[in-house]
């Protein structure tokens, strides 16, 4: 095609015309024929190649998806248990990587001409006149300076690198609802405090501590000349917050797959649950910090520049204090007058806008699961499985884009949304959609898990720009271990002063050693390769993943039977030791081990929101002031009333506080008791002949036998309801066993 | 932003400079500031800004499938008939059109900006050089001539309208799956021939007949100066092949529910399936055909330009014969000398890119159906269901990807991917994936479908270049009736002198009437809106789609009625009129009615296929010659040899190609009785309490029922096994009742 890479870069014709008001360098590649010729042929010949290639990238890795299936199938059938999944999925994307980069060479052909047109913005939209006819192109995002020759060169690699939004936008979201979705959640709110600190002290912290230490690499880096390009204190810093974010994926499976101890599990699942969702709040308000600080440094802030993402009028807050472009890491510091003021003030604006992402992406997630939860208690759609099930689907999903929309957390609202869902609107759903969703969700969630997995291993070789820096590298491995310690032991240390049943340190040790990074690291550091920095962080960080989830991952149960950990204990016993002995004291430590304001909550759950959202709970006339009466009766549920005698002890029951978690079991029983079908189903999973269910069912039936034992046992808690002895659901049916399941 | 279109539409300013070989007009809009100070920060604003946007828009959609979700509601719960939910959801689409068009006007901001660049090509990459930073654009599609300077004040609009490919790419494929996986095997094989003639012949005829009507009414159109712009045959041709696609969803969905004559609901299910797939190919084969006319036209065939397409090397077949621009339709003939040769050749050669296209896609679906089935008979997948629902989900989406890599139509793939895969790989799945695959594409046919419906009524107010012309109109609802009539009609004639059977002339009339024009033709008409005629044929499309789904959907039951139709008919009967007397004489009617092509393939499938890829059938060592014997030894599966006493008198029975449709029973009896699980589930669905299945579970009883009170008859044919009288599920499976399922 006789593309010349020369001239491709920005040279600037001296021959432009003076009367363009801006710089205007335009080269067109590779065209030929007269333009009176042109038509929209051609155009429509290069939309159907490049389609097709499409197509073809799509097929690489639905192969490669296809072949893991197979290979954990093979690993399941024989009993290997040294490399999940996950593991496998990179491994085969390396394979390929390594196969596209070294192996294929494709030829250039048409499809591949490129129109440089240089001109001083990038707007989203570009509209091409060609002879009259207008085509429309869209930003796809920025190719890495200096790279623009190799563009032409590796065509197929480059077509093969998907847009990062992709994982965010697709990708994510339904591995994040899933995990909200079939959280534990009994377990998960007895350890609710410390998962908290975890998730939210320890992953500042670690993020804190990460970013220091590279700061301090990085310097040194300087010093000896390492450095190739800038690197600034807030990319160590969002560097520290992407590395921070734990897996949840491959540890866990194995945690379940070995039934360790019920309350590692708890709190591993919940703290890397939630740090990422943390992690990407903290990343993000990094990204603007450093964003404002950049746009300080360059006049660009035109007036009608984008909306305005915080309502808070945060506009430009950096530029106000900041005249000078932090081109350097050593020059980070202002060159302005108050830099100190700034810099406290910075902090704490960006712990307002931390907060402020946060809560907006936790309300609106909450408030799509009320929504839905409303819908189906009132419609009775539960006569129509495929119209709730759809139902439910989507307005999961709205909540994403809602959120996206609304400038907040996607990722994070989806979360909650999922819990919420879990929590009250899986109470209304027919039993039918009951497995429907639970079915559809762990699927996607299997597909996008190991669709991310095997782009990681293809991006180790097909990405372009990899920066790797043994110094660096060395660098943020020694930084990430540290920050994890600065996480885990501290905190553990302090929760252990006020924990009843204490974090031991053989399972801090474990946690230290499971923090592996998977998805959303990976995610959150593909989304900006732009420059140097991001560059070597990418890198970086794909090679913190391999080496934690195959080192880590595959080390985990050699290390839990070096640090003799109990396997083999169900689940759903409350603690590993006394198996027998799970009686009203057990209990009262629960009790007492979820703190003031858990039990504020749960009362308020169990007597207004439940029977608001759903058909179980104390009818609201019971629960709400006489004044509220005509409304109460408007929105309790007909069931509700027909259980009242029964719940009333219950209920007030849970007003003395008392028997907190057992009466928690016994609303759920009598949910499920309440709206006719489901009775079918809790019976029915004891039957033997149901198809659908049959996995849950041992578990069900499992789970029966061992809470009978338990609640046989003479109690010592007199007020203690009745009817808890005969439920056979456990509290949390949506995906109680996700994992298992799978194994 | 003081944006101004007047210099937008492209005027070559006189100052180009000269030494520059090609026409290069370039405008760079609203922009500011100097050079020196752009950033990407911008580049991100306006990145976000348009994220955030897209989340909007998608979000109006899943609120529209939501609003519509809770009005089929409604609309079953009060069992109100006379709308479909595919016409509920364009009502909703046209109710948001409206609120878009009129009611939200939206501020112009920055992200609007663009730069008018013109060219004298439009590639499917256009690199920006920004100051030395590369932004990478890609090429969207073309705007409207002449409308340019409309995109800027109706950007919300343009964003909403999608991308004509995510129709074809996305939400087609399950569509079109989902037909092929629930499709009534038993009556769709049984009146396999009449449907192949409706489907083929019908459309083609369709096709010329309106194409014809059209050109005579553009012609006359012309002739009175009532079109503003060129309109070729081809384009009428087009026309005709688009809406000649009949579409399944709708009526079928009234049919299934009404419970009409079981032929008349194959015919059409059958018909319209299948005519999606040959009205695609065909307006494909017509589109390609046009271009390589226009391409003729220019002189713009580069040597490299693009892969062929085809291999057969009709590069340019038709640019050798003309050389003559068709610029209008009284000028389509071409003003070479060997015209009538060019007309002969190019018909000859359309048929055969025609057959060469349907037979590869049909080829490739197969073999993907194929593949699937021997994984999941070999490997034992079918204990992890969730590995076998993801493997089958991949291979049946990859065989979709593979076609259109390939240059076939990946939706013609898809259809018979979908239906080998129930023939055959339903059978090796476990009784859970059986269910999950089942649901899990019902859902996503739910969705897809409703989304195109939702988004057809949208796109009649915020489709930006409508080209209403009152006597193209008037043509076009002409030419498809009559285009339909030619196509019912004379058929039946014909095929009623071979049926044994009649179509009887209510049924003809039924089927005339029932020609919905849906999904298929809005997704055709969509994916190219460039020119005046294409925007005209896409207004018009609407304009029948919404009179076909509104008035004849809503009047199929009327129609019913009047014609006196028996509704609530068994759908499993073999005929409405004689319940009880369902014997061998009724059964030899239908063997009659399968003629030799059938009963050859039939026992090519029962003897080689069906052993080779499910558990089922006699083993290939009974059917293969000897010489084979090690080969079928090791393909064969040692279910097969356990069920060979059991199953040969049944094979001896078909080899005597006798009782042909009751020993597709049997097959499949043993089919599901052969391999472990699947027992279970047969007489499991037998039980009451299976919650996940109990739909089925319904219309299995009740077929059981009518089976058995069939088949304990005396029976005159002393060959038919006696095994036969114990099946209990249909031969179908997969979605064997998939629309009543959602009504």
């Amino acid at each position: 095609m006789g593309f010349t890479p020369r001239g491709f870069l920005g040279d600037k014709p001296s021959k432009a015309p003076p009367l363009f008001p801006f710089l205007l360098t335009f080269l067109l590649v590779g065209s030929r024929g007269d333009s009176n010729a042109m038509d929209n042929v051609s155009t429509e010949r290069l939309a159907e190649e490049s389609h097709r290639q499409d197509s073809a990238n799509l097929l690489i890795f639905i192969t490669l998806l296809t072949l893991t299936i197979l290979t954990i199938w093979l690993f399941k059938h024989r009993r290997f248990r040294f490399l999940h999944e996950t593991g496998l999925a990179m491994i085969y994307g390396v394979l390929v990587g390594v196969i596209l980069r070294f192996g294929v060479h494709v030829p250039q052909n048409m499809s591949d001409v490129i129109l440089g047109c240089a001109v001083n913005n990038s707007p989203a939209t570009l509209l091409v006149n060609v002879s009259g006819r207008f085509y429309e192109y869209t930003l796809k995002g920025e190719v890495s300076r200096g790279k623009g020759h190799q563009v032409q060169d590796d065509e197929m690699l480059r077509k093969v690198t998907f847009d990062p939004e992709v994982f965010f936008n697709i990708l994510l979201p339904p591995i994040i609802f899933h995990a909200g979705y079939s959280l534990k959640r009994r377990h998960f709110f007895r350890n609710i405090g410390s998962i908290l600190a975890y998730a939210f002290v320890g992953t500042v912290i670690s993020c804190f501590v990460i970013g220091l230490i590279m700061y301090g690499f990085v310097s040194f880096m300087k010093a000896v000349g390492q450095l190739g390009g800038d690197f600034f204190f807030t990319d160590c810093l969002f560097f520290g917050a992407i590395v921070s974010a734990t897996d949840p994926v491959t540890v866990l499976a194995i945690f379940n797959e070995l039934k360790v101890d019920v309350d590692l599990y708890a709190l591993l699942f919940g703290e890397s649950v939630l740090n990422d969702a943390v992690a990407i709040v903290l990343s993000s308000v990094l990204l603007r910090l450093e964003k404002q600080g950049r746009r300080g440094a360059g006049a660009v802030s035109s007036p009608g520049d984008g909306g305005p993402v915080w309502p808070q009028g945060e506009e430009g807050w950096l530029a106000e204090n900041q005249t000078f472009a932090p081109r350097s890491i050593v020059a980070y510091q202002p060159a302005g007058d108050n830099s100190h003021s700034f810099e406290a003030m910075a902090m704490l604006k960006s712990f307002g806008i931390f907060l402020g992402v946060f809560s907006g992406s936790f309300a609106l997630g909450v408030a799509t699961g009320f929504m839905t939860a409303l819908v189906t208690k009132f419609t009775k759609l539960r006569d129509f499985p495929l119209l709730e099930t759809a139902l439910f689907f989507l307005m999961s999903w709205s909540t994403f884009l809602l959120a996206e929309a609304c400038g907040f957390t996607g990722v994070v609202a989806v979360l909650f949304c999922g819990i919420t869902q879990a929590h009250y609107t899986f109470n209304n759903l027919s039993p039918d959609s009951q497995d429907r969703t639970k079915q559809l969700f762990e699927l996607l969630n299997f597909l996008a898990e190991n669709f991310i997995f095997s782009y990681m291993g293809l991006t180790l070789f097909s990405f372009q720009s990899h920066v790797f820096n043994p110094l660096f590298i060395f660098g943020a491995f020694l930084a990430v271990f540290l920050g994890r310690a600065a996480n885990i032991y501290p905190l553990s240390f302090l929760l252990n002063l006020g924990r009843k049943n204490k974090i031991g340190s053989k399972f801090q040790h474990v946690m230290m050693f499971a923090g592996l990074r998977g998805a959303m690291t990976f995610a959150l550091s593909i989304r900006d390769t732009a420059t140097y920095a991001r560059q070597m962080m990418f890198s970086t960080t794909l090679l913190i993943v391999f080496f934690t989830v195959w080192i880590c991952g595959g080390g985990t149960t050699p290390m839990l039977s070096f640090m003799s950990i109990p396997v083999g204990v169900d689940s759903d016993q409350d603690s590993p030791q006394n198996s027998a002995v799970l009686d009203g004291s057990q209990r009262r430590d629960t009790k007492h081990e979820s703190a003031w304001p858990f039990r504020i909550w749960y009362n308020f759950d169990h007597n207004y929101l439940k029977p608001l959202l759903t058909h179980s709970g104390p009818p609201l006339t019971a629960t709400l002031p006489t004044c509220c009466g005509p409304l109460a009766r408007c929105l309790t549920s007909p069931q509700a009333y027909e259980n009242e005698g029964r719940l009333f002890d219950d209920d007030s029951d849970s007003i003395l506080n008392d028997a907190t978690v057992s009466s928690m079991y016994a609303d759920v029983t009598v949910s499920t008791d309440a709206s006719g079908r489901t009775v079918n189903r809790s019976s029915g999973t004891r039957g033997p002949s149901d198809d659908c269910v049959d996995h849950d069912l041992a578990l069900a039936e499992h789970e029966v036998a061992i809470r009978g034992t338990r609640l046989v046992l003479p109690v010592d808690d007199p007020v203690e309801p009745p009817t808890t002895v005969t439920l056979p659901s456990p509290p949390s049916p949506p995906g109680s066993e996700p994992r298992r399941q799978r194994l």
